[in-house]
């Protein structure tokens, strides 16, 4: 298995990743996946190097949602070596957070941001200026308050908390620091998508048992 | 002010709701708004009712992002009032639930199901054995699977913990249980929704600055 593994044929590369063969030539043609190793005038011959690629394409599409295009800027950084895993990371992260609608920039705008920015410093984090979950919690605050609720730093503050500790006890241990750069970035991925996916699962669930409890009513 | 608000023309309960004439208009026509006190051939009075009611329905429609039917779905349950408090908010919650994709019952989904119903008792929680969440979590158990990542109980409970926490001293209190009933499901829907996208956003934050503690990286 071992030695069909480190030189495989496509249809074998098709069968081990589960990917169909069309799609790989298409992922070929469009440079999301290196060429493989040309045998003959008709042979190429691939590797662990395609499998965790194609792995991670299929993270990035399936669980990412993400169009071709964002997948070559998350593939273009995980091919850059010289950038540093942080921005590699970074790079998918940013690609996976939500579109923003346009806006104006008003002053409640400006006063959310205000929040946003008071949040970041009361929890001491460390944030890129330009990183787009600033914004999300920007246009969250604008709109509870469009909506007539204000939300306040101790509205805001239980849900900080709970986030910090998920993620530095739990989530970011979760990335294999030393393994392949695809399977880091595949990792950060599965985890950034999929378990929030968990948590909100959970916490619809924590939802409508505290609400019977509540309002006491049996299950 | 009070006085004009007890008893409105359509042009005030515009100006006051910030929903135009032509859509009260529609949610009437549809049922969604129940109709004003005819006080003349040409001239219907509407009062605070009706703006509780154009409130709920742009949460719904506008945080929810619900469609018409399932709009109607939630209106029922706020104007029936033989239905409890904890019922009338179920039905709002389900229809906030993200949709499902069909899929067929193999062992993966049984199993990802027995996970999902051992967390629910280890948690003591009351839930419904229709809610849409047991589905949603198991749905995506069994994605992680197929991803290759198989997750534990172990790797469940910080989530589950995490919103337990969060729901149960935080956002449940949130809901003024001594309002109106369209009162008390707009405060739902816009925890429910709102507060997820803050928890979300706070979320990425925190793995953005985390990523930088652990590997080292300078803001």
């Amino acid at each position: 298995m071992a030695g069909i593994l480190c030189a495989m044929r496509i249809s074998q590369l098709s069968a081990e990743s589960g990917v169909p063969i069309p799609t790989i030539k298409y992922y070929l043609r469009e440079g999301l996946l290196p060429p493989g190793e040309q045998t003959s005038a008709t042979r190429a011959e691939y590797g662990q190097t395609h499998l965790r690629r194609l792995r991670l394409i299929r993270a990035l599409l399936e669980v990412g949602r993400l169009p071709v295009a964002s997948i070559r800027k998350v593939i273009d950084a995980v091919d850059d070596e010289e950038l540093g895993v942080h921005e590699m990371l970074g790079t998918a992260h940013y690609a996976l957070s939500p579109a923003m609608e346009e806006h104006e920039e008003t002053p409640e705008w400006q006063q959310a941001r205000e929040l946003v920015d008071r949040l970041i410093a009361d929890y001491g984090w460390n944030i890129n200026p330009a990183a787009p979950a600033r914004e999300e919690l920007a246009q969250t605050i604008v709109t509870l308050r469009r909506l007539g609720v204000e939300p306040t730093m101790a509205d805001l503050t239980p849900y900080a908390t709970a986030a910090q500790t998920l993620v530095s006890t739990h989530e970011l241990h979760k990335i294999p620091f030393d393994a392949p750069r695809e399977t880091m970035v595949e990792a950060h991925v599965i985890g950034t998508v999929m378990y929030g996916r968990v948590l909100d699962a959970v916490r619809r669930l924590a939802e409508e048992s505290e609400s019977a409890r509540m309002l006491g009513v049996d299950g």
